[in-house]
């Protein structure tokens, strides 16, 4: 990889300090993330030249997104500037038996809102090898789906390796939705990162065997999806990432 | 007054910490706000039996406009729950000769979405003598404007006290558009409360001699404005409030 | 329960902020708390109509333990205002091996001075169907321990069901005043809560072949110490809660 | 001066953070403070031999009292431990327009509520040539009073200067009882500190021609005022101090 | 200007929370500073090419300074990382009549220690029109002053123009040597900005008639002296900056 | 043990607060430590009286240092004052995974640029009956080795207890010079404390079968150690530490 670019929202982070919860916080420490913005800044911290594209408002909240990515050296000259509001989530971490919660407040986001015209592509990926985004920026609205298959045609046009992280999020779209969508998009992706629920959900892509509801795991299975999927969208490289969710102990035994 | 209603919007007001600026913020300070709740606030903190009414969404940030508001013991119990978004306004305290700023994200939320239908004025004004609005909520949307009409038809219907702070905001509506819209309202208002600038912005009404960019106060002029608010909406009362703009000279002399 | 009606004290309690010990702290985090105004806050929480009495001075601390009841949906107006000062107690919190500690200081608090006369139990007992105290408010002081008992005579005289939980604390009186006085009240009780321990210190009563100290549990034998409460004072109903002492082994394996 | 002893209460101040008011507050910042201690503080500032005497409880809040004394280098071995509570003040800051508020909670303290037997005068003395406390410390309470005349009777034995500042507070006693209280402690004062209003309110000494509520300001008649006081109590001297009320313009011309 | 190259100590700046003194200090807020890094930000802020260098050591208080800079989007890429330590200052703000106090913990910083061979100038300077330093950074060792001579003549050499800001430190050099090496230095340079103190302290340039400790300003002076360091070292600009010291009345009238 | 002793170097500790990482802190806790004073504190706090000594820079920095540790009951009154810096260490408390990463800044301290002239040890001395230093203070520079060495001769001609804890430090110097300077101060060394690694790492002392790297621990080749250190260097006592590197569990099992 000799330059990444990575497209898709940045969002203000609010959290409450400490451990307070939404209903009791009079203070929220401020940052900024997003999936494919911290892809850039893991890239970046690994030395690895990064861009990221995005739209964000001309505004001082958008200029504190565009600010925070150059601290951790992420290119931020591809950025358009323009819209109205930065898109926001709110973040209660838990505590003991009490799990963290997130409420989102990204609709209407300059990037949600943005037009196919706003980016040029064949400019943005001068000098880059390697095109990342997720199933989460053509789920943000119609036009930036729109800009996802233009981006991705540009890319290919231009040789440029494409990698897609499925992340299905049922608050944006609906399966059958999201699975026309990302069926176009897939023409054009040479790698895919996919867990298994995402497989299913999107593609309808199942393994033999497997119960992601029960916990059950089937190792086997996820060479099924991969295949799958490599088969499926004739792809160069397909990744199956597995989370467990592990019971927390802090506190007692 | 024995009970006293008042409708708006409530925003979440994010505020850097300390003198930090928006570029710089890393730590927001959370409280509640708005035009109509600020005076519900006021009355009840005087003792007076005042209660609030608005949309707000279910989840926890809405709640904790409510919480906020009943800490300060006004009435929550009228106000509707639904909607995707609490609207928002970032401030940046000014510091010495650097000016405070505010950045609006108000847009979309629950009280600009909130359809006719969501509020029982008749029930809503059991009880209640008086009832107080400004014009900033019929600018948040036209579906806003028609129920603050539908509110003020209620009211009169009922015998109950109109009164309305014309506070003309230039970000959410045209002259034009507020004039018309406004003009409509006043048919059922009791009291105006307006400044000079307002009075003509909103209706063109202005004082002979007066010349509000020079900063030349006339004060008669004030009376004839409050006297051809009255002749042409057949007010009870009229209200000119004035805030000087004063030069700040903390740090020296 | 249509509406429940808790009364006790409502102390300020004062933690260090972060980690760090008393001897350490340049700040507190402030709160408000107390027995019972956590069981109003709890059940207005789940919507039912909960008010808490007590008596609060008229200064602006005391007003703070109004506003925070407020926020959390508690009716306030029942409690009565004067005295001089509002119980305050300092929490360590503990972290890894070491324990957290807490130093009382509720001596000499509004609630313990106040006066049978303050409290117009017909009155505040209007249109209530449940009365909750705890074992520490008669503790409080004499006249406090007279006030439980001319609120739970008003209870049971106007059918409003009566419970309590003993909750007794060695610091605030002794286990033979504790049996005299709680005896009393207990007259007045429908529903009693207690564990065992306190069953045993305030009233003797103590299962066959338990023994606290060792940690061994006898299940059985809740139901003996329950079966005897109930008895003993003619109980609607009895609940021995059971709260296990776990060794904390966050840090280390 | 070789070694002064000063003796009286050290409260903790709790004050909220930032410029929030007491109802609003979630923090307080928590400092030690007391008219004495704060000379103590001051001398030892300067390098004097300065030792702080009080009666303070064992527990941890008592201690951090201690430390915060030894922080600023006040000799604290001669303080007594026991009783039940450290005396408490609320400082709310003002703002603006908005002045401070202070809200004591003293009462009760464990230098309130100390015996006379708690402190060996003599003991306390060696090596000191100068004992300083103030009217507040007499006003606590009756043993306090006594306590101080045990302690300038005992300085007075063994040659050790005595200064008292008069610091009259209406609060905690009446105009009658300070008189009668600190005439008997004056016989053993050599050098007594006061302003015009305090040599008014506890022993009825007024200049001719000033009236201290109209702000009027006589110098001559300070000069009277200590001349007075030096003939009543056959004082050494008499050191009048002078505090304007100067009205605060920040924020405007 | 195409772009600017900045070159000098950028310092870790350590200053108490709020307006705590530094014997009070639990906590200290942390940025970075230095006269010719600030050059560098505000550059950028205006939107022009603006590179800082300087050496700063390869360990994460190093990176923060060089993180701090991107953030501001200043050019970080001629950085030269090694040596062993950040330059650190303490300030303590002042309050109303307490003065701001600053101790600088600088020396032995890695620029300080830095060798002529670290930079290669040549290369920094490509694509660079104007090279801006100024008199700290000679100051702050030998070797320091001698990076800074061959920046000069590199900066001659590509036809860079060279401005220097004199800022004489009394903490660091002594009149004599200040004059010695600036006059050197002075050699290379387009632009000098100074005021009628360091004109006069390192190059003994003094206008007729003006008395900088008596606060008398004599405007045709700085003209004179203008145009003597123009003559001098044969400038192509001279600039003369006034800082009046202003005293701060905040709090009282 | 009547009175204490300890001599070596205190530091600012300077961590991020909460658990944010170096590069991302905007905020440092500030607290004082070192191994030595460490030792003094905890013996204050157990009501022994306890002495620190140490070079300390007369400005704030260095008064904060000193204030911090008559908190805590240190006796400080034999604390050198001159030089030019406090040492400083930064640290960045670890979180689940993340160890914790420590960047000393201490060269060039008040101490390790002390002269054996500051201390004059027959009078620091008076009315101890202990002395207290680690291997780290040797290490700081030669002539702070000499200082020990002064001090080590001066103990053992009054009679004090010596007692050292090895502490071997690789940052501050070799395992060669280590060795031959710690030798000739053990001559004077009644008490020596160390770890199996120290032991081996100064003095080649080893225990048959032990393994360090390879976490074998051989409880009987503890004995050996100290047996050996006790033979070598003629001491009193040799106690051997050991501390385990437990793999840390929170947030999940």
């Amino acid at each position: 990889m000799k330059r990444v670019v990575t497209f898709g929202e940045i969002m203000l982070r609010l959290a409450p300090e400490g451990y307070y919860r939404f209903v009791q916080a009079k203070s929220y420490g401020a940052t900024y993330g997003g999936g494919e913005a911290n892809v850039a800044v893991s890239l970046a911290g690994f030395g690895i030249d990064a861009a990221f594209v995005t739209k964000l408002p001309k505004h001082e909240i958008g200029q504190g997104a565009v600010n925070n990515l150059r601290e951790f050296a992420v290119d931020t000259s591809l950025i358009v500037r323009g819209g109205d509001r930065v898109g926001i989530y709110f973040l209660e971490k838990g505590a003991s038996q009490r799990p963290s919660k997130v409420i989102y407040d990204r609709a209407h986001s300059a990037i949600a809102a943005a037009a196919e015209s706003d980016f040029d592509w064949d400019k943005i990926f001068q000098g880059a090898d390697w095109f990342h985004f997720t199933g989460i920026t053509p789920a943000l609205s119609d036009s930036a789906a729109e800009i996802c298959l233009a981006a991705c045609k540009a890319a290919r046009a231009k040789g440029v390796t494409v990698s897609c992280d499925l992340n299905y999020r049922v608050n944006l779209w609906s399966r059958e939705k999201a699975g026309e969508v990302m069926s176009k998009l897939m023409e054009f992706v040479d790698v895919c990162i996919s867990n298994e629920e995402d497989a299913f959900d999107v593609f309808g892509i199942k393994a033999s065997g497997s119960d992601v509801t029960s916990g059950i795991i089937n190792n086997d299975g996820y060479k099924e999806v991969a295949s799958a999927l490599i088969k499926r969208f004739e792809l160069k490289q397909a990744a199956i990432t597995l989370r467990e969710s592990i019971f927390c102990v802090i506190n007692c035994i």
